[in-house]
């Protein structure tokens, strides 16, 4: 065993969605993430896996030019939320039912990268891990930890 | 003792600003919380307290007219950031360290109210929770704790 | 409104379980609570409410006489679980899935009480908060929030 | 960059204590973690790292076998220390602040493992998760991150 923290399971997760899959569906389904131009990007998916990018942009400073904790946990939310998705795809949608945030440094001035792993995928609950680095994924300067309620499974229509 | 919960201290908290000048500061200081209209009105204060409007605008929404997470985590932290300042005044800027958030029901599509209280204000950290309601104080949809660091006291200039 | 955090809900919640009821429940689930002799008493239950008394004990204890962190957040657990009980019953036995706790104050050498309101009881999860005083209801040292999981109802036998 | 969550820091974190050196003082100061016999083990400390590993005993068991959710908490709380007090030495001595835990998945009929690393160590506050697995290091039954305040530094005496 190394000094990393363990692989959350010996399952592996699911991959249901393609990254090209999973932005179709961000875009179409949260089309206010864009207000006011684009600034968060998925840039990469896998099995209880995603990694989003957050542009450096005026809407996401505090004064000082340092990013606003706000625009942080959402970022979090979003990064989990595609890794939920991309694991499960559309079928059901996932619902934020509570995120922890630690803020551990003051970001610098530039974009952000959150990467996010599930912890555990159930029929009921899903709980992911995110971090949050500079754009380059070194200095973590946020973590945040979230659950999601995964609903019942609709019966078979026809 | 009835059944509410119990208060944070039989010391009670201090308050070093009134509404007026607690609105003026943090309006002031975070110019960015009205960036594309204002739509985030603190109403009350007092020691260890604060309350805090957010109105209902298109910027908060989801689709399907729900007011967002994040919408809502940033109405939980200024909130909070309000209560402290109100109760400690603008000598020493807190900075949050985490904030834990719990959604409990889907908002209607209406304002929303941050009610924040105090549990603790430290010398070096503050810790308070916030209730969040609709527009008339009834129906808590999101409940969130947070803790807060307080900068050390700056040596008096002379 | 007054500056007491709101009302969970302008639902009432419901009461399943007398205070005796719940006790009894408790000490069949849960023998190991009074291992190595009770120091956890149930005082009062009510719609979304439970109130729980640890005992100054020397297994709760740090050097130097403070309550040690895991007996706190067992406190907590205990008190919610049973604020969860006394409302629905005995039908379905709730799993803790998460707890976040903030330690406030150091305790002083005398026992605790721990007092629980509901803030979402849904038919799949439930969500309160707890408040860790003195004896008397007096200064809070601790606070925590909970969530837990409710099974899905079992099919009526016949 | 790999799927993996990035490291904390690009600087790395500082190691004062062999892990001979921080069971000792543990042991010291923690008597009441022996308590009704150890079962609490430091296994390895590192940079910014520790783990914990807690036998299979009666006083960890709910009914039906699975370890309590009380002492995961413990477990997270003592690996976190730990981690803090190798990396630091004995300085200063660390204190609680919050502790927040998701449940994962029941842990089976076995002992665990509680691995520790630190994702801040300022000069006032520390953060860490912790990831409590099965013995074999699979199988992630928990997660947990916390929060520590470090005193300010003592003056030198003479």
């Amino acid at each position: 065993m190394s000094e990393r923290l363990p692989d959350p399971s010996s399952d592996p997760f699911p991959q249901a969605l393609s990254l090209a899959e999973t932005v179709d569906f961000l875009d179409a389904a949260f089309p206010q993430m864009a207000a006011g131009g684009k600034t968060y990007h998925l840039v990469a998916v896998g099995p209880g896996f995603a990694r989003m990018r957050m542009d450096h942009h005026e809407r996401h400073l505090r004064p000082g030019g340092t990013v606003s904790g706000p625009s942080m946990m959402a970022l979090a939310d979003y990064a989990l939320y595609a890794a939920i998705l991309a694991s499960l795809g559309p079928v059901a949608l996932a619902v934020t039912t509570s995120l922890n945030v630690n803020f551990l440094r003051k970001p610098g001035p530039h974009g952000l990268l959150g990467t996010a792993r599930l912890l555990k995928l159930g029929r009921r609950l899903a709980v992911g891990e995110v971090g949050i680095t500079g754009p380059d994924g070194a200095d973590l300067v946020c973590h945040a930890t979230g659950t999601y309620a995964i609903p019942p499974e609709r019966p078979a229509r026809g």
